[in-house]
């Protein structure tokens, strides 16, 4: 991987320098974007840039403002006769052999009262330094007095030593003035005109904060690359009770973490108490002080189906649009949260005699990610919240946490924190914005909100999907094999999940062929996994057998297109509305018969899912539960039927009455 | 009462003594129903019937049998000459004016080996008695070894010294072959002939089981008479947050117990644990032991809007048809039945750890009522499952309990058994109709069901209704009171109740004035309860004010009519599906137009409401949450609209964003 990347960066480097182009000539009223060709020689660090490293901007007197003015001045113009740094070697070595350019002298009109550092200089400054330095455009900034007061905490480290742009494409909220304006406050100088490509630090500068993460399942769907979003096929969701942990669902909302196996062990997690006060533990210490528990739990994202919605409502959403696979079965070995907060010195019956001052326990991973549950949730043995290090019998993958996470059984998956490192008791929940801002769910009119006003998500609401159609042969659905009738029906078979939050068994999944007109029920497979203290923290699965009669496939003309629904040739495919509206003009062509096949799942307090996503629309898409439609069509024309006769008792198999 | 009773049976006894009927002469072999017309004059016991007491049925020899039968013979002879008894003497008294009979001789044909008891024995034995008899018929049965092996207990002492027909006809499970097979064997011998009527026991002789029911406010909408059932009339839903008490719901299934003060401080809970060991607790115990706890929360019966699933559906449910009133709020007071288990000896930490082999906790009531909640829930201090004898500050009324009840806060009130006198830790649910059918759902194809299949009503789902409409002037709707815009729009004031189980809050609830084509916000109405240990008991009010714009009114030919729906002339009335259609007809002649209001209401985990009762439909009509649709009309024609320019900012009051 390396060494391609090597290449690639090189080419790019070849792309930019080739082109001799003509440079606008700066002024002295306007900040001129200066650009820099360098002649790929050996390099050399400048002596001038090291010794500005020594000196913190909040220290820089008049005299020393003049000196480093002095020094920038010499260092800039020692810069159009320098090499790259280190990294361009690779670059360099390539050129060798192609023509030359000459440098051509431009004038730096930046601040020149502020040093300039060279890359290397900058990249000493890391996460590690005792100064943590990160360039911004070609400015360097000191953040060392930054870092306590960062609300994303030490997280900001990961960019130290290199440019913050990366992770504010990813962590967005900080494209902000007032985050422009704080950043400033620590401006101590600007990266040398020797490192700049177009006034841009060099791409190198510029870390890929997932260079190092793992190598995925070909098979997962993905949605984003970087982060990795990617959901598990709906062969698998409909094959497995627990599902295979390379296909389990990926919800990152930053890159992995990577540790080696005794860094993993040597892991910190810290607990802190309202008081302040912390207790620390290590990996090997959770596993050698407290007994290991185990718990089978579906994780939802609380966007699962969100593609569904968007396309049923017909109204866009914001966020990744999963479909049925944003949902996944696990079991998951650790230690209980609530007997490690006993033993960080938490009293868990001040949260029964309501005098705890923490509400919340927030989990912070190594990321930065963040989101908290309720205390009550924490301390209940009941509630089998786990700190994780195992999943499916093995080690948590890199994907899934390694080395530790927060598993919450119940509750929507966002609130079990992959590489958790800090757990904080609090009065108040996590200050994260996936806690106080996307996790959340608003009115079909709501599009500017209040987001105070509406409860994070926890315990998720009942959900089911189809994840398997197969169409069989056409049959005979009289009642009774020994009649003539030759009722006309095909054979369907469908399978798929339901589950529900909090705990909350699924104990019924109504399966209707008529797009809601009528329902039967399909049949709800034995739980692999026992219920815990009586709470059903796995899904349910389902199949159903039945007959599809004729006269509920309908022409296109006649059907009413279903924008979340599926076209089918004995096997599914999902289908956008685009899609469909294709299908739906091709079926027209090919005399196709379709019908929507709908299901609806009820929990044990007989909560159901809604009819429509029109009504539950929300516009950031969370918690689509609408009823799961899928169109299923067959392209045989009603004269082409061929009217099997059905061995008695076939087209009940399955069913429940 | 009393004495207008008397009245009413003596002027029944006369319309049965008037005419002097042709009796059919009996046969040898057939049984006939003999009708003995007896003279009214003062009434003495047969010494014959006093003396067959004594004789246990299980102890008749032959020689007793010979014997008695002879008796028979003379206490059938003695009767035709005898008075009635006591009881018949007002009637005597009304009768001695007019035309007296001659007796008629009537053969009693019935098993000569049996004795015959006239009813002033039969009335020594009653519940108090050694040895409790019941009639059934012109038969009597000595039931004192039955009592021990009813499945009901000793509820069947109740009709000890009587009929039992009235008690049947509210526990109709005995009208059942084998239930008779059973009685027969308790078969003693037959009400004497002189004290039957028409071949049956005299009226007095069948109790009326509801004849001591308390006086009711005569707000209450009643369902049925006997047992009461009535709910919370709207006005009332809308005006308080904790009903007041003389409108708080009623849900009885048999007769309400009457105890005096004394007798009720004496009241004995029996607390069964799973090892067969009891301990007994009175009143007096209750409140003296253990510390007074008050919850508010709300009950609801598992039938609240039924009428609108079979109006909104157009499928019939059985039972009682609700509207939205068999729901109300009230504070209790108690003592926690967790701390209760504990003093009778019950380990809570076996439920934790799974050792407990009681799974749920069985209530019964005095007048037979009874049901079971899972053990978890009882033993959880923070389920606040309360053993209540007080109702909004006073002692619990009658009708609620009085003078022991249990309240299962966020279950359905089937849970919290009234006139409480037994509870049994056991390792199955309570054995009683209401635990093990009643109250259950089932899809909406599902009619004849496997009972077993599916789980008890527990938690509830989540619910609201809308209780008051309030039509308001037309008004202009336009976005600035200072453009000229004049969208004429009529205003509208909505107020209800919306409510989920398992002290899950509300925390939305929307409102559509078209038929949930578009939504907004109702206001959440402050808590005036506040939560329990994070757990919403109580119920959440909501109001919404806003305007119906004149496009949204429909003349009842565009409208489809909507079937559960209601006519509004700036107040509410509710309507049944042939109202409405009636209303439609008149709206057609007076150019009424009408629009279909709805709401829904989403609770803390984000569950919603079903669209259509049609989809959730099932036979018992059992958790009717489709949203509530009322439908609006004016009577205004379009063209006499006057358009009202409104003061800015009018329309948005009580409306949220």
């Amino acid at each position: 991987m390396t060494s391609r990347s090597s290449v690639c960066l090189a080419r790019q480097l070849h792309q930019t320098l080739r082109p001799n182009k003509t440079l606008s000539m700066p002024t002295s009223t306007s900040r001129i974007q200066t650009r820099t060709f360098v002649r790929p020689t050996a390099a050399r660090n400048s002596p001038e840039a090291a010794k500005s490293k020594a000196i913190p901007s909040q220290q820089i007197s008049a005299r020393a403002v003049a000196l480093l003015a002095s020094i920038g001045f010499l260092s800039f113009a020692y810069a159009l006769y320098r090499t790259p740094p280190a990294a361009f070697d690779a670059a360099a070595a390539l050129h060798s052999e192609h023509e030359r350019y000459t440098p051509v002298t431009i004038l730096d009109d930046r601040d020149p009262n502020l040093p300039r550092f060279r890359m290397s200089e900058i990249r000493k400054h890391d996460g590690k330094s005792e100064r943590p330095w990160v360039t911004h455009g070609d400015k360097v900034y000191d953040i060392t007095d930054w870092i306590s007061a960062h609300p994303g905490g030490p997280v900001i480290l990961r960019a130290a030593g290199g440019a913050i742009e990366s992770y504010w494409n990813i962590f967005t909220i900080h494209k902000n003035q007032y985050v422009y304006d704080i950043l400033d406050q620590y401006h101590i100088g600007y990266i040398d005109q020797a490192d700049l490509v177009d006034g841009k630090p060099p791409q190198e500068a510029i870390e890929d904060p997932f260079a190092d993460d793992p190598i995925r399942h070909p098979d997962l769907i993905t949605r984003t690359l970087k982060p990795r979003n990617a959901e598990t096929p709906e062969q698998a969701l409909s094959a497995h009770f627990i599902t295979p942990t390379e296909l389990f669902y990926i919800r990152n909302h930053m890159w992995v973490p990577k540790l080696t196996q005794d860094e993993a062990e040597a892991h910190v997690l810290t607990v802190e108490l309202p008081d302040g006060t912390t207790k620390e533990y290590t990996l090997r210490d959770l596993k050698t002080k407290f007994p290991e528990r185990k718990v089978t739990a579906v994780l939802q994202c609380s966007g699962n189906r969100r593609s569904h919605m968007s396309q049923g409502s017909g109204r866009a959403t914001n966020g990744l649009q999963w479909e049925s696979g944003a949902i996944s079965n696990a079991s998951w070995e650790g230690v209980s949260l609530a007997d490690v907060l006993a033993d960080a010195g938490f009293d868990a019956s001040t949260v029964r005699d309501g005098t705890s001052e923490a509400q919340h326990v927030q989990f912070s991973g190594m990321e930065a990610y963040g989101s908290s549950i309720p205390i009550k949730k924490a301390v209940d043995p009941q509630g089998d919240v786990l700190l994780a290090y195992g999943m499916n019998g093995k080690p948590l993958p890199r994907d899934h946490g390694y080395p530790l996470r927060s598993i919450v059984p119940g509750h929507v998956a966002a609130r079990s924190v992959k590489w958790l490192s800090h757990i904080i008791l609090s009065d108040e929940e996590s200050p994260s914005q996936w806690q106080r801002k996307d996790y959340k769910c608003f009115g079909p009119n709501q599009t500017k909100v209040d987001w105070e006003a509406a409860p994070a998500i926890q315990e998720l609401p009942v959900q089911s999907a189809i994840t398997g159609v197969k169409l069989g042969d056409w049959t005979a659905s009289g009642q009774s094999a020994s009649s003539n009738s030759t009722k006309p029906a095909k054979e369907v078979t469908l399978n798929g999940y339901a589950y529900s939050g909090g705990g909350r068994a699924v104990i019924r999944v109504d399966v209707s062929l008529d797009d809601g007109k009528t329902w039967t029920q399909a049949n709800l497979l034995p739980d692999q996994a026992p219920k815990v203290d009586g709470k059903a923290w796995s899904w349910k699965q389902w199949k159903f057998n039945g007959d599809i009669p004729l006269e509920a496939f309908k022409t296109p003309e006649d059907a009413v297109p279903d924008q979340e629904s599926d076209e089918d040739k004995n096997t599914i495919r999902r289908g956008t509305a685009r899609r469909v509206a294709n299908e739906n003009a091709e079926a027209t062509k090919t005399n196709k018969r379709c019908t929507t096949v709908a299901i609806k799942a009820t929990d044990e307090v007989y909560n159901t899912q809604p009819e429509s996503h029109a009504a539950t629309w929300n516009f950031r898409g969370n918690l689509a539960t609408a009823w799961h439609r899928v169109q299923v069509c067959t392209d045989c024309s009603p004269n082409a039927i061929i009217v099997k006769k059905k061995k008695s008792g076939d087209s009940q198999d399955g069913k429940s009455s």
